[in-house]
């Protein structure tokens, strides 16, 4: 129920029919009389550096979601930017912090971790590659860089967009040893699909699943159909898995706790979301 | 059920605590599965021209409520003034026209309008006292010259107001018999109070009662209790009467219908607003 003294969460991207956020939040504020609202505003490139800055001058705004287009171009407009956001090169959540000022953080790729740590594997020192360093693979790396894994490898053919990555783990994490350049899956305990390789039919697989350890741990980060030709083949070899859905509940409870709400499992919210199906 | 389609209704004013507009819509829409919101934003009037330029760029807005402090500042941010609210000189909602457009129109005056005679009474040719000329009293007088009253008193101890609303109801309708300045109740078939008074214990009456005529008919503004001491005052020398709330409930289909929604009655709003009492 909806009222003036409402904590109003803007969800912002473009376009916003496939926005997912309001049938699994709003459902679970209601369920705990929690008084916030997620709420979709379709906002274009073109007015969002404004619009963002007034967005959160209204005196009942508490937060926003942040999606495509908008990741990227976020991180620019912030008071104070999170590591993991800053290693992202993307930022999807930002709040109002208490003097005003705008704080961003990225959850896709704590989405990715928590579910690999539900599924009971071990990241910490664990060997990991992620195929594609856009946003969510930049995110998925810098979220298992902060787990500490023990190898990270990345690769995307844009070499631009992988250097950049591997340049920004270099600097938050010194320490990590650090491979840019290989999609071969071989010897790797995790390996993330974090392309948008499995959205169209015919698409080719991200990664040479036939070099594949029976024994890996692989994720997906689409989300068009839950067991995508990647997770199949991975599937097919013995390997473990979560499908995108996973990592989008697995992060909400993450969000939850950064704009200060009481915080709950995956498995609550995927009982409450109403995806109307 | 807020999704990716729903149509935004942007319900701009400051402060929000005690919004109503949210509880009366939102369970219409959910009741009707009008996939349509209507969401509280609290802007202060320094950003407010800025923010809703950019909020109407929105590709998912529908529309906005407008209350204190922007009804008077929003006419010079529109495309195109409707009649009343021209007269008004105060806009309390607005709509995105095919080309993008904003079109705003007033409505606190219909409600008052459509009261009055939902009780039974005529209109057309009466003659109406309107004792106030802010915002909402000049809303009134908008409406009451629109429905045809055959002679309209305005009255304000703040005489620039006054005058002004006397001004805009000239030019927009040249044939009413107008009179500017007196608050006598005596003759006059309907009675608006469109002041503040009657909100806080021990304010003077808006009229001198014990010069109302038996058979007309009162109306009140303020919403702070259903029976203010005018309503009461008036009720002991027979008079019939509508409260404050009356005219928000009156109003609400004429928006759904300038906003483009299937409209409803008062009463079916009434039954299904969600105060929280």
């Amino acid at each position: 129920m909806i009222r003036g003294t409402t904590k109003l969460i803007a969800h912002l991207g473009y376009p916003t029919e496939s926005f997912k956020a309001p049938m699994i939040y709003n459902p679970y504020f209601a369920s705990r009389a929690i008084d916030a609202v997620v709420v979709p505003m379709g906002c274009k490139a073109p007015e969002y550096p404004a619009f963002l800055k007034l967005l959160f001058k209204l005196t009942n705004i508490h937060g926003a979601l942040i999606t495509m287009p908008h990741k990227v171009s976020t991180i620019a407009l912030l008071d104070e930017v999170l590591t993991t956001a800053q290693v992202a090169g993307a930022c999807n959540a930002v709040r109002l912090g208490a003097d005003g000022q705008l704080i961003g953080d990225m959850f896709d790729g704590e989405g990715f971790v928590r579910g690999v740590l539900r599924k009971g594997r071990v990241v910490k020192d664990a060997r990991a590659l992620v195929v594609g360093c856009g946003g969510v693979g930049s995110a998925i790396a810098a979220s298992l860089a902060k787990a500490g894994v023990g190898q990270l490898t990345v690769f995307d053919p844009d070499a631009r967009a992988m250097d950049a990555l591997a340049s920004r783990l270099r600097t938050h994490y010194p320490r990590l040893s650090l491979v840019a350049g290989s999609a071969d899956p071989s010897g790797q305990d995790i390996v993330a699909n974090a392309t948008p390789l499995g959205m169209k039919p015919g698409d080719p697989l991200p990664v040479d699943v036939s070099r594949l350890d029976p024994g890996a741990f692989v994720g997906e980060v689409v989300m068009a159909q839950e067991i995508t030709p990647f997770l199949e083949a991975a599937r097919a070899r013995g390997c473990a898995y979560q499908i995108g859905m996973d990592m989008l509940f697995e992060q909400i409870p993450a969000y939850l706790d950064f704009f200060g709400f009481p915080t709950t499992t995956p498995d609550e919210l995927r009982r409450l979301a109403q995806f109307g199906h």
